[in-house]
């Protein structure tokens, strides 16, 4: 930032450390956002509020403003458990309307390269949760990449014997896809798990 | 963003103003910053300060923390002015080396289509410089852009009759290119401008 301001090269920094922002794209929203001063009150006004009063849900570690969400403290189905990787995952599951239970946001996926272990999830607190009894289906809706997989199988492996039953999302051709641009491996398990009309 | 926070929703909103990003992104960028609540304070803390000293010199219209800005203050050459769009320009031209002389920002470029006239722009801050009489060179760097060429000739146009000689940055191969790459009329330009060796 050569010399234009201290504050500017600070600002630009603080926007570099976020997802996806290079020194070039950080610079250039530095720059739009001095173009619109009004915008710099908000987004700085919406950081503090995020801060202040967003939290993790006590019983899921789902997202929330009140401990406990709005999804545990209401009348869900307390039967089945939808085990995610990270809040957001709910957002497309919920969007499915396909599910009306509970959920468990294991706050990352296994990764021993990344050093992210089983400590590191919340899986004690989902073994917790599990011992009430009152759970009979785990659903694991964590992602289908290694990390995903790999944390699929260590629950599965984990809850299994307290005799609940698990489950993975289905594999299959996504709606509205050309069969011919789906890949081999899809098209595999969708012959598998193949329905009977 | 469903039920999870008010407050999120709020910030997903804000992040959306910013250039090149939109809705899942904005979700991505704020889930990061959930993730690192320490970078969520020092952001907010930088956009406050940036909002609280940054300001536009009254001279040249760059961005600085005192007015004048550090280039109108310093020793720089007074008789060859640079008009540049952005502020960011002066950056690109300073890290060159190559030019000593002042600056003056437009703040924009001529763009009738947007709503953008000479009004807009600090055209007449820059006349009244002018009229100073220390000035005898204007390097007009506006950008190479339909608005950028406009403004170009629309600022020779008044400056001209003043006796101020008005030049503009050269067109020419970029360093590191190959020939069989560069635009026709890149290369065109190239020839016209060809220097002795």
């Amino acid at each position: 930032m050569l010399h234009f301001s201290n504050s500017l090269t600070r600002l630009v920094g603080e926007l570099k450390k976020l997802p996806g922002v290079g020194e070039k794209s950080a610079l250039r929203l530095a720059f739009h956002l001095l173009k619109h001063p009004d915008n710099i009150d908000a987004l700085a006004e919406s950081l503090t509020l995020v801060r202040e009063r967003v939290r993790f849900c006590s019983v899921c570690f789902a997202i929330t403003e009140e401990d406990p969400c709005w999804i545990c403290s209401g009348e869900r189905d307390a039967s089945t458990l939808c085990v995610v990787e990270e809040p957001q995952d709910i957002l497309a599951i919920e969007k499915s309307r396909a599910f009306r239970g509970r959920y468990h946001v294991m706050q990352g996926a296994l990764s021993p390269l990344s050093g992210v272990t089983p400590a590191e999830l919340r899986i004690a607190e989902l073994m917790k949760r599990l011992e009430g009894g009152e759970v009979r289906e785990v659903l694991i809706a964590t992602n289908f990449s290694v990390e995903g997989e790999a944390t699929a199988l260590f629950l599965t492996k984990l809850i299994k014997p307290l005799s609940i039953r698990v489950t993975r999302l289905a594999h299959g051709i996504p709606i509205g896809s050309d069969l011919e641009y789906v890949d081999a491996a899809t098209v595999q398990r969708a012959v598998e798990g193949r329905s009977e009309l």
